[in-house]
């Protein structure tokens, strides 16, 4: 039996529902010889730690009751009891997850698993690579902080898995790892990587007003609180700079030109969302409305995509021939196609959900079983 | 630098393409830190292995030449000269090779490749297993054998890897082990998996007669030189296999119910290729029409294609909704479309070109690449 122990730190949506992937798939895991030992859990504020770091993990009945105190909204120092585990706190806690990383790393192997959302785990990841840990991500932003940074965690590229920070579990950054090392050029990548920003796209392309399409995204639970957050289209910018990364181009959020879909001003800091939602996307409706009419009249559909092509890697609002994999997209789901030599007149196509924690974990936890041949 | 030493069975076709991709590959896998040492090549009739196992490989201009030779269509034999190497007649070159197996096999590690179409290799696959060989194979028929001779092969399943099986290189073998190993239970996976039918389907649709369109497959190269041999289904339904097995069913050919696009009568043991398409086809064309319409007639289309579901497995032509992604299919794209809990509603979709010695080749490297964390 193999053991791969891990620290998990962000233990809120994506790793509430990893640690609940974990548990479910133990019977599964132990037929492939594979036992994933859960030595930590970290949420911004605390981390609770296994007294014996070597042999243990935290219960699974632990793990469970930790996602229903999470899931309740709770902080990780609300759990009624720690039976045999310590519990340090912030700022502590980044010092102990570096202790159990030099501890653990080089002998039985680590891996640090980053579901959080925050730029805060940079160094403690960059650390654990130093000190031989594998890091699985599903946080974007270690890989979209300078290019040092991501150079850094990429010391041992085989040590590094983020399939879930693009796409959520969609086999995207898997997909494109295999074209690269089978050495064939990718030419082009284009993709609809956010499932707001295509739902919105197909639904104003039935002719529905942006504003009414926007408030009903929202209320569906498709948007962040403000929706904002998805029509700026910094989401995707992040995504496409991992995947240029990837490509090897040496290039930073900087440098990506991003299309947002509501103007400075209506921007976060000069308008509230009521006042957005109430009369500023009003105003957006006539343009956008007019671009779709005249997409539509070269037989072509508006969608918002990344594309990384050469040096080029943009983000926004394209035309697009609605008889392609991206113009026939409808509802939430993720595309992306990818031009090589292998696959030159008819791109290789990725679809499906590109969103969701369940979906998001899943991908987290493939990374983890992916990285097994590197453990002792 | 991690070396990986291989050996590579069957050199025609997709071997050949792999021969020149490890070639062109030199620079970039040496900037991951990875050599691959070409230590054998064999076709069906002779086995070359350089002299010196422990430290050196085929030279790259060696394996060039060797290349030229086979797609001139000639045994390995004919080569002009052999250098630093040494050859081998069938039937010595299969003890040769595991000969080589048992040296290399736990010492520096091996790969086994399989790029030929023959079943005289499972034999030598399965010895190479237990001498802590990896395998990796373009070759359906290892997988498509008894149960046990599966079973075997999957020892150590992580040191098996057969993306270009099913879909040649796209990631269809890849990204159902992935949706395996994060315990995410697949209900139903619908493929066409055949370019050659996927093409057909698609211009039966548009009303053209199955003897023309068959005809016109063959003259664009599309069949293989007995078009019946497609058209037959046999290919589709090992490669269903291969799915059905990774997903744990434990099934052989005889369980699959395969639904042949010609009658018995038609045969290639009653009737030779030239009256097959030349008047043989012509009887086909009524039933297939007939069928056209009245798939149309209900807004759906027909597709050739492989369904897994429960125990459910089956290969033969079923009617799609026209507006799905099997649907939307034209010409000979390959599409994967796998139902889970996480996508449940929308299916993952994998799609692209499923045939090619390049693309075939460029997936059987990525799979040797993949596997680099077992070696020393």
């Amino acid at each position: 039996m193999k053991t791969i122990p891990l620290i998990l730190i962000g233990c809120g949506g994506v790793g509430c529902h990893l640690l609940q992937h974990i548990v479910s798939c133990r019977s599964l895991h132990s037929t492939q010889g594979l036992c994933l030992r859960v030595v930590g859990v970290a949420d911004s504020k605390s981390l609770v730690v296994v007294e014996d770091l070597l042999n243990k993990g935290l219960d699974d009945s632990f793990l469970l009751e930790l996602c229903q105190v999470k899931r309740g909204g709770e902080s990780l120092s609300k759990l009624s009891h720690f039976g045999e585990c310590r519990v340090f706190v912030h700022p502590e806690s980044q010092g102990k997850i570096l202790e159990i990383a030099s501890q653990l790393g080089k002998r039985t192997g680590l891996v640090l698993v980053d579901c959080s959302a925050s730029s805060d785990t940079i160094a403690v990841l960059k650390q654990g690579v130093d000190m031989g840990c594998c890091v699985v991500m599903a946080n974007k932003k270690p890989l979209t902080s300078t290019m040092e940074d991501f150079e850094k965690l990429f010391t041992h590229p085989r040590r590094i898995r983020h399939e879930s920070t693009v796409g959520a579990g969609l086999p995207a950054i898997a997909s494109v790892n295999r074209i690269i090392s089978s050495g064939d050029p990718v030419h082009r990548i284009i993709g609809s990587l956010s499932g707001t920003l295509g739902y919105v796209m197909s639904e104003v392309e039935d002719g529905k007003p942006l504003s009414q399409v926007v408030r009903a995204a929202k209320s569906l639970g498709y948007t962040e609180p403000d929706p904002r957050d998805d029509l700026g289209g910094m989401d995707v910018a992040r995504k496409a700079l991992i995947l240029a990364r990837i490509l090897g181009r040496q290039i930073s959020l900087d440098n990506i030109q991003i299309e947002s879909l509501y103007p400075k001003e209506m921007g976060p800091d000069v308008m509230t969302v009521e006042d957005f939602l109430g009369h500023g996307l009003l105003l957006l409706d006539k343009d956008i409305q007019e671009r779709v009419e005249k997409a539509a009249s070269n037989g072509n559909v508006l969608r918002y995509v990344c594309v990384i092509e050469g040096p080029r890697c943009e983000v926004g609002v394209q035309e697009l021939p609605k008889n392609s994999p991206l113009g026939r997209l409808r509802g939430s789901d993720n595309v992306l196609e990818i031009y090589t030599r292998c696959y030159s007149d008819q791109p290789l196509v990725i679809q499906g959900a590109g969103a969701g924690n369940d979906t998001t974990a899943a991908g987290v936890l493939a990374d983890i079983v992916d990285v097994q041949d590197l453990f002792p």
